[in-house]
């Protein structure tokens, strides 16, 4: 993993390691008047917009395994969250910082591996590095991101506004991240005693790139608005399709139907599960980190969702009391459960 | 330091945890549309104003150590720090996000405390907690800050507005925070053994609070603002009055000269650092952590600083080619160096 020049972090200090860090940057949001350098950084508002501001934290042994992330996915991934978060509210990201605790095993070449997969993925979502800090760590690395990003307030879409009858929509496929980290701890575990390890990844390439290197949904943004769809409610697939529904039900006061035959499931996704003698639709419902949107449109907006091509319905909103179901293709109704969320009544 | 009554975080799960511990956070700033409870908070900007974001994080370990640092005090300094950087740049602090790693070692009731005194802070500063996350951490507390502020463009003050006879200011005193740690590790030290600890801080009461509990100069852009003075650069004192004032010169090239004998120290510093046989003026220059501020302006608004009351006049502005210099009263001219800053030429 370790590249084979290694600086001590030491030798730089804390403001030299932070120049070195962040000197490949170009500024490219017209908004952002000043970047890293100051007490603060500096963004100008567009005119008659709100801005969005989403936080998130990564802990290398609870988020991250670096005997198998490279630091450069690890730092496209960062991005892709803290984006994906704000594109989750109809909005677009502008403006990202990036908080490290790094502990003294880690050498400055392995940092400007981390700022490289960051840094290809702010120019990938043209938003600027504007701040952060660089600080010791007692143990591993820590990495919080925080991205900013603007919308017209009308455009904004809540978690809180999905309507009776809605249609509930799916982008991509779901499960695929969750089975590429179960491909990588798999090949760690048997190849835990081997000395040059060659783990087995053939075949199962798309899933390493959706654990590994997810993409933030930015085309589903883009297309919703070039159709003049206004999503009612929206979020983003960070925690499994049944935690994330269940967010949307209990802000918008309402139940959901979802049907077990139409959650798009990639075919490397059941390859890998069948092989591993799991459920891949427990991967889709429960494995989370796939970085897809979900979101419900008015029905009568079906043919309209339909034509963009890039979107599943995968079942409808119900009232409250009936709460939220998977159904079976033989018609049984499965209560849904978020893991680690306490359960709706 | 462990409340009696003991909750493990996982009776919650991470929903749950969130919902304990941000309920008590009303919305006081107008431009807040939404708070935590989405993917992302909703700003409305003030208009024709600019936006201003910083981050700080802090582990324990290296930046607090809980065997004598109380959470509801860390909880108000860590909102400290970061309302002290939009105030550096001459701007009002508005929304703060805050992310937290956890270890399962610490009980709920603890996390309430760090958070009581974050709400505090919050209410004090008149600021809103719109986000932030709380995760699994290996190993200690992990604390990390965005506060976002505003500021009408024109007002905002940068680090590199410094020109050539510029008077440099300074806001309260200097080294008390760093005697305050002094003392605290004193105290653990030589209560190590000892079975019921009763630490000797009496006298030293100015000291510990600077330490475990500063507060943020509002007061000093308030009065700014009030006399209509407009500062050509400014910092927050985080680093210690050498690093710091490097800092200004470093991005205004130009040099500097403060005197030793008009650097304000409080009595209580000068006590503690013969006490314990070291120099006040390195706590001042080294210490860090006092979240003063350091500004300076025109040599003609003398007159007008001065009336302020809350201000000293430490030294000027000088051409860069000449350096940053220290000159004591014997006359001697003494280079700055900055700790763990790579020295300007």
């Amino acid at each position: 993993m370790e590249p084979k020049k290694r600086t001590e972090i030491a030798t730089l200090g804390q403001f030299g390691l932070i120049d070195r860090l962040t000197k490949d940057f170009p500024q490219q949001h017209s908004s952002t008047l000043l970047g890293v350098g100051d007490d603060a950084a500096v963004i100008l508002p567009q005119a008659d917009e709100t801005m969005l501001c989403t936080t998130d934290s990564f802990f290398e042994g609870v988020d991250f395994d670096l005997t198998y992330f490279p630091l450069k996915h690890l730092g496209y991934k960062v991005v892709t969250a803290g984006v994906s978060d704000i594109l989750a509210m109809n909005a677009r990201p502008s403006q990202i910082t990036v908080s490290l605790g790094v502990s003294a095993k880690i050498p400055v070449e392995a940092l400007q591996d981390l700022y490289e997969g960051i840094s290809f993925a702010c120019k990938e979502q043209e938003i600027d590095l504007v701040g952060g800090d660089t600080r010791a760590s007692m143990t591993g690395l820590v990495i919080t991101v925080t991205v900013l990003g603007h919308a017209p307030k009308e455009r904004i879409t809540y978690r809180s506004g999905a309507r009776l009858h809605d249609l509930i929509c799916i982008t991509g496929n779901l499960g695929a991240a969750y089975m590429g980290l179960q491909l990588l701890e798999r090949e760690k575990r048997v190849l835990s005693d081997v000395k040059n390890p060659e783990p087995q990844f053939k075949g199962y390439e798309y899933l390493l790139e959706k654990y590994l290197k997810p993409r933030p949904r930015t085309d589903i943004i883009e297309a919703l608005a070039e159709e003049k769809i206004q999503p009612t409610s929206m979020i983003d697939l960070s925690d499994g399709l049944a935690s994330d529904l269940m967010q949307i039900c209990k802000s918008s006061k309402c139940g959901a139907r979802i049907y077990l035959d139409r959650i798009p499931i990639a075919q490397q996704t059941t390859a890998l599960a069948d092989e591993m003698h799991t459920d891949p639709v427990i991967a889709a419902l429960n494995g989370g980190e796939d970085y897809e949107l979900l979101f419900t449109v008015p029905l009568a907006m079906q043919e309209q969702v339909m034509r963009l091509g890039l979107v599943d319905v995968i079942g409808h909103i119900t009232a409250e009391s009936t709460g939220a179901y998977l159904v079976t293709p033989d018609g049984q109704d499965i209560k849904l459960k978020a893991q680690g969320f306490p359960e709706e009544a």
